[in-house]
């Protein structure tokens, strides 16, 4: 078990010695901690050594100039310059912010940046200023649309948070696949097989071989199949991809670029590095913040309140189970599997980083 | 079969003799028959009964005074007054337009409203504009959240339309359920059952039987089962129902009044009437227009080709069904079954109006 603070620190530390500022290190140290916290750990330390390997192959820009391009009253386009994801990312939904507190809600769609972490960070950033925060992001290509077996779209996951009284808030933060790519390694990994409806094989059969990615096969999209509504997984994954990548002028669809320095760089391009998309919404545009919150409780009252199924001890909000594995995480500290530990303990070696 | 004209005057009369004025009569006619046209016969002629037993029951407003309540730059909220739906929101799609001419964006949270029929017809409204249209409406309750049995939620669609250049416009329009309730409706007809993985009993276990809301069953989410994701489409509905009534002062969750007279007032209310969401995103707040849709068909095109799964014709594009079906109908003309078209000869006759 590892302390969150020593965990942080060297996270932090990691990145300065790649060359980082002191100010974007703790930001990326803040994000992967989050991670963390959140029982996200597939967005966690588990990724430092991704962003170590693309760094080493000149693939990431450590000194970069985050900046906007384009903007109006209520949006803006953000260039991140090829940065690491968090520096991008939490530039540009502290647009989104400024932007809102002058006309009501804030919009940045941002290219030119690399794999963020956990889009819920950034939504939740809007939290303590009384706005509802938003934030999508298109990832590599793993996911079929409905009838097909190409893969066209990432994950692309979907991040709303919302503010409450005295209830804590509605953090919503999901992929728009059935599971995270992440589910289909650990199952590979312990030999077991995976429910059917979450991958396909690479002539579009029905699959339950978790490691199908690697001979072709590819995940569908929320809903599994057309008869249970994969199209609708299908539009919110396109939506997402869309909103991320051709209102900022990145990469769209096939064309995102890996997030691992042990794929190559594609051939073809269609706009700038990987596209997120930021929304910043103040209440009060909206009503009074005080009444909103108060209403937020009563409706997450309310849904506390739904009967549960038989067998089911209770229903759940959206964001109560990281809020639980947060307050427990802290206390109990953070677990890295030893194939974890090892590729942290090398990367703190090459970079005469303490580790522990 | 009848045409488009002959069913859009009728439902234009009909209105008009209930006492809407004779703009709002055109304009809600005008969204019935696009259901028609684009085969969403669900929420076409067969609804016009609903809002006629409405309207006797004096449930519906037509004389409404829709008026903005709140606002800022790119915001505001809408009180429908209790008007008919489509009156309500054709009014505050286009306040969101105007707002959005202004500050790039526009978001119009609207309360007291009722049923306004397909959501895609208010999204795609700021096409024509060079915008983007998002377009959300809670409604009535018969969707239980993950491992409840409680029913909380509308089927909450969502709608978004994106325009291209040479490519016709991507158009999403779905609920957060993985089918239509209407789906019940013709299996239960026909005495078929439906695929596990759509409905549940009054317990919480799965079921195959359309008709199983009559006896304390619930609509699943996106995803079905939490093994398929269905807390992704609880939240998404979850999100529906607070932009749509929490932001406006609407009527959420379990308490959005029901679309049918047959059905009675609920005792509790939380806000007023039913609640929608809308969007407006002027492409040229983030990119010059023509360079945006031009990326738009490049996106339409790659996504065109992606390779169809074995035993499968090709690959769709958000929004093509509808738009085929639109040719198709607006030629061949509008079938009615006979049970509606006796519904309809009958408020004809009621009402006085010529119906064929």
């Amino acid at each position: 078990m590892y302390t969150y603070n020593s965990l942080l620190n060297f996270t932090k530390n990691v990145f300065r010695k790649m060359g980082c500022s002191e100010k974007h290190s703790e930001i990326i140290a803040d994000v992967f901690l989050a991670a963390e916290l959140r029982d996200h750990s597939s967005h966690g330390m588990i990724r430092i050594k991704d962003y170590y390997e693309l760094w080493k192959a000149g693939r990431i820009n450590i000194n970069p100039n985050v900046r906007i391009v384009h903007e109006s009253p209520s949006t803006a386009v953000v260039d991140g310059d090829g940065a690491v994801g968090m520096v991008t990312a939490r530039k540009s939904m502290e647009i989104a912010i400024e932007k809102a507190e002058k006309s009501g809600t804030g919009w940045v769609a941002t290219r030119n940046s690399n794999h963020f972490g956990i889009a819920g960070y950034y939504a939740m950033m809007a939290l303590k200023h009384d706005m509802i925060g938003i934030c999508l992001t298109n990832a590599n290509p793993l996911v079929a649309p409905t009838f097909s077996i190409s893969r066209m779209m990432g994950t692309n996951p979907i991040a709303v948070a919302i503010p409450a009284l005295n209830q804590p808030p509605f953090v919503a933060d999901f992929a728009t696949t059935p599971i995270a790519r992440g589910k289909l390694a650990v199952a590979e990994k312990k030999g077991e097989k995976v429910a059917f409806g979450l991958v396909q094989d690479k002539t579009g059969r029905p699959s339950d071989d978790p490691a199908i990615l690697k001979s072709g096969g590819s995940m569908l999209t929320l809903g599994g199949d057309r008869l249970h509504g994969s199209h609708k997984g299908y539009c919110l994954s396109a939506i997402v991809d869309i909103f991320s990548a051709v209102f900022s002028g990145a990469n769209f669809g096939p064309f995102v670029p890996p997030s691992v320095a042990y794929l190559p760089v594609l051939d073809k391009k269609v706009g700038e590095g990987t596209g997120h998309f930021f929304g910043a919404m103040r209440i009060d545009a909206f009503q009074p913040a005080d009444e909103f919150k108060a209403k937020m409780d009563v409706w997450i009252g309310t849904f506390r309140s739904a009967k549960p199924a038989e067998g089911q001890e209770r229903v759940l909000i959206p964001g109560d189970p990281e809020r639980e594995a947060e307050e427990r995480i802290m206390k109990e500290g953070i677990k890295l599997v030893p194939a974890i530990k090892d590729d942290l303990v090398a990367i703190a070696k090459e970079l005469d980083v303490d580790f522990e």
